[in-house]
Order: structure tokens, then sequence, then C-alpha cells
């Protein structure tokens, strides 16, 4: 295996930037034996708080950062790249109907796309974390037929271990006590947290927790921990969407446990129903190089109407954009 | 060794705080096989957006992570401590003298000593952080009887990484081809990064670098670091500063590599000539448990000159806080 590893990162001045690159950088992403080139994208009036940034990167003295690259140039910022973590993306704004959010973040990832396409390695992986992240993946890989579907990925890794985090709250045990709840479908409101195949010590959820609170305030209240982290805040997540970049990349670089399964959303094969070629948050395993759908789940009505709803808006939001793909 | 280790840390909502959190959380600090109870204060009027600082953290599923305590309550925050990590301070603002900074913060400091004396583990370690923070070390260990003098720290090895930094870029090599060059004195613009003793792959920096270029732009280049990251981020340095802490605490819980040392300010034995007691920033060696000031090294005139102004720095700084000393 390569002992150096090129990543991207967009959005690389703002705040998931700034609390992921120092991580990556101090070796949390690719282990303790692999150096690492930052190659960091901003758009140009951004470009001076990266270099402050940079500066700071520099002053931790990191042993595995090999090298930091700032720009607002797609080619440069793609160039050979192993890993693309694009991060940035234009948030919803007053008055912007989701329609206009999406074509708007089309517009970059078709631009994003085509330069990973033309410049990136050709093995090299996409993970989307810009909202809205599925669809936003979906034009990506439309426009880099270089790199195979199943590189690219988009990040539903938050969602997950908000979910996790309520049921430890919930069943008062520590947060590794909770295992196997994947999110499914798309990383929006609509996402389902699907509970019944998770398990707390080893029980599943649905006998640990009551199962009114899982199907009602559960799902709500991780649907709505966004709202409720920048209400307290005053600002939006970063630390805990950089940790979940982090464990989504570690999940899909190193061998998946025994009888455990991680969320992400990949490009569909049909599994469950789901159309082909959509990018869906699945329950995943990998054996450190390749993933694939944990298959053979039986889901109940419950399960079944929840990913039908969240399959529907996906399919609804490629339609709004389905100019855009090629 | 304990298994559980419990961490205080102030101004948690800050900047700071924010970067250093998720990465003790998440294992960097303490290492892979320590679980962690995070006590975090802030200021009353900032409960709420730490309040959101802990939502995130849960939402992170850290293994390690064992419980999140945050408070406005010194008693409460500094409860059974280990560690106590003092990076909140005032910062110095437009008009403020440099005395009127010393002892505004000298009051903070007296109440967290007093506080950290009744409360912590007898064993509990003190980094302070929060500046102008070997003073501020100074002024909580005089209010802290109970705790060993050797237990407390002020941090320079934010200015040890930036001078690796530098000479690095400057030497055109990897950070870690760079060693030794321990910060001496006061964490401000008279501290001396005493690049004599320190070596690029192995030769002395002063054979490698210009002589000339060391004794002046490195020097002033590293104590204006944090002005030019203010400058080009329009935010002080937060990440560097948090990997800094970490650094630190790592550097002191693991025993020193061969040959080699690290920066931290402690508690002067009249090692060198400098006033015992004063909290001085020495090259050190720990064994993971103790540490100790690298003895016999042979300081030339212009490092005994930059010794003797940060020297009298501290001492000034100490007859200005006198009053708050017991």
């Amino acid at each position: 295996m390569n002992k150096e590893i090129r990543v991207a990162v967009t959005g690389a001045a703002g705040q998931i930037g700034y609390a992921l690159l120092f991580r990556i950088a101090s070796g949390e992403m690719f282990g303790l034996s692999k150096k690492v080139h930052l190659q960091l994208l901003e758009l140009e009036p951004s470009l001076g708080r990266l270099q402050g940034v940079k500066m700071e990167l520099e002053d931790c003295a990191f042993p595995l950062l090999s090298s930091i690259t700032i720009t607002s140039d797609l080619n440069v910022a793609f160039r050979d790249v192993d890993w693309a973590l694009l991060v940035g993306s234009v948030p919803r704004k007053a008055g912007m109907e989701r329609g206009d959010l999406l074509k708007i973040n089309g517009g970059i990832f078709t631009e994003q796309g085509k330069a990973i396409n033309q410049n990136a390695s050709k093995d090299c992986k996409v993970l989307v974390v810009g909202n809205p992240c599925n669809t936003n993946a979906l034009i990506a890989k439309s426009h880099a037929p270089n790199i195979a579907p199943e590189n690219f990925f988009a990040m539903t890794m938050l969602d997950q271990n908000r979910s996790l985090a309520q049921i430890a709250l919930k069943a008062k045990v520590g947060i590794s006590a909770v295992k196997n709840v994947a999110i499914w479908g798309n990383h929006s409101a609509t996402q389902y947290p699907n509970f019944y195949q998770g398990t707390v010590n080893g029980q599943p959820i649905d006998q640990v927790c009551d199962e009114s609170w899982l199907k009602g305030d559960f799902i709500t209240t991780v649907q709505k921990r966004g709202a409720a982290i920048i209400e307290a805040r005053g600002l939006s997540s970063a630390a805990s969407a950089a940790n979940a970049v982090i464990d989504t990349v570690k999940c899909l670089t190193t061998p998946t446990p025994t009888s455990e399964c991680f969320s992400v959303a990949v490009c569909s094969d049909g599994s469950y129903g789901i159309p082909e070629g959509l990018i869906f948050g699945y329950p995943i395993r990998s054996d450190g190089e390749n993933w694939k759908i944990v298959g053979g789940i039986d889901l109940n009505d419950f399960s079944k109407e929840k990913i039908k709803v969240t399959t529907d808006e996906l399919i609804n939001e490629k339609e709004t954009i389905s100019d855009l793909l090629i």
C-alpha cells in the first residue's frame, strides 16, 4: 500500500474544514504510518483566511503532514488525489426553494466532478459532505466517468452517530454498547435511522427502548438535531460533522468488525428495490478495500414505509437536476 | 495506572476549547486505552453555547468519552480531576495596560487555584494556556499548596512548534528533521527559542541555517506569529494552540525519546540562575511520570542575554501581582 496519501478538501477555510484538517494531519484519518498531502480548495475571496489555516497547520509540526497546497483552482486541488472530501457547498438561505438549492449546488458539483475526472487518481474515492450531499454526489459521479461509481459516497455518518448517542442516553448505556443503527436513504429530514436492526449490548434496540419512542421522538430528535445544535451554539455543527468525515473514511478503509455495519450513502445497485444509480444510504460493510451493502435484511412495514418516503425524495431531487446529469 | 481520567477544561466554549475537546475525546491526548471524563467550565452567559458543544461531543459517539459535565461552578469543574487545562483567560483589550491584564487574570487564577486546591485529585497536574500563562500559573500554584509545585505548567509548546516549522521551511526539510529547539522563559514577546541546542538531521541548526537569520528574523517571526495568524485568518490561533496543548500533555505523560527534549514552563528550581519558584520555560525531559530540566547546557553570551531579558520580564510580572501571592 502507498505510504503517502493525497487528499483534497473543499470549503477548507470553513467551520467543518477547520475542525477536520488538523485531525487529518495528526493521523486520525489514515493512521500513524501514512504521510498526508493536503490540497485545500477555497473560493478566491477566502484564500486569505485559508492561508491563515495553512500557517496554523505548519505551526502544529505534524510529523505526518508532507505538504499543504492552497488554491482556488479545481485542477490544482484535485490533481492526483486519492481522496476528495467535498465539504464545501452553498447553504440554504432565507427564501431559497429546495429546487434552487439543488441547482446552485448542482453547478458546483458538476464542475468538481469534471475536475476530479480529469485530475484525480483513477482510484480516487469521493466523499460528499456538502448538502444536499446525496444528489451532489450523484451529479459529481455523472461527470466523472473515469472514476468507478462505487468510489462515490455521501455522508450519513453524522446521522448514525447522533442516533447511537440518543439511544445510549435513553438506554443509559455507554455509546459503545449501541451498534448497527444504519441510516437509510437521503441525508435530509426524510432519512430513516433503522433501529430495528440495531442492538444495545447485543439485544435488539426495540426490546430495550420503548418502540413508540423509537418510532416517534427518537427519529424526529435525530432529524432535527442539526437545528438544535444551531439553537444552542449559534453556529451549525462543525466538529461533529468533521468527526463523522473521519469516521466514514476510517470505516471504509478498515475492515468492519464481525456482525457490524456502518452508514454511508453509496451508488445503489438496486438492493432493496432502490432505483439503480441513486446515491442512497445503506448499512455497509468494508474489507478495508471494497465495500458491500449488507444484504438479507428483513424490513418490516414501518421500515419499508420510511424507506419509500426517503427514496421518493431522492427520485424527486434527481428529477429536479436531471438536466445536469449526463 | 488508572483506566479512567478526569480532565477539567476552562474556557471550554471558546475557540481553543472547541478545537481541543474533540481531540481529547477521540483519545489523542491520553491514548486509546483510557476513558475520559470531561468537566467543562464556562462563564454563566456562555453555558448555552457550551451546551451546544456538549451535544456535538455526544454526536461524535466517541467510545472513550465516559461523561461530560458542563458548569460555571469552579468546585464542580475541578472535582477529582487528574488534569486541569486552564485555557480560558481575559484577553488584552485596546487601551489595557499589561499590568491591568496581569491583575484581571490574576483574580481569575487565584480563584481557580483555590478551587483546584480544594477539589482536585492530590496528584492533579495543571497546565495553564490562558495568557499571561506563566504568571497565571504562578498565581494558581500559590493558592494550591496541596498540589506539588512541580505539577504546575505553563504552555510554551506552540512557540516551540512554530520554531520547528520556521526552521524546517528555511532548511527545506520535513518537520521531523528538526529537534530540540526549546523555548526559554516567558510565553510572551521576550521568549527565547534557543536554536543553539537544536539540530536539523542531527546537525547543529546554526551550521545549517544562516546565524544572522536565526538571531534576527527567525526569532521575530516566531515571536510575531500569533499576530500574523490573526492578520490572515481574522481570528487568533485556535487549532494550533489546541494542538500544542495535546502535544504538551503527551510529552509530559510519555517518555521523551533519547537525546530529545520538549518545551514547557515549570516551577524553577534555580537551574541556570533563574529565581526559584518562577514559572519558567526550559528544555524538559519526562520519563512518563516525572519530568526534569535538561541540565548541563552551555549557554553562549547571546543566549544568556536573551534569557536575562525574559527572566527580568517574569520577575517584573511577579512584582506586579505580588499582592495576589501567598
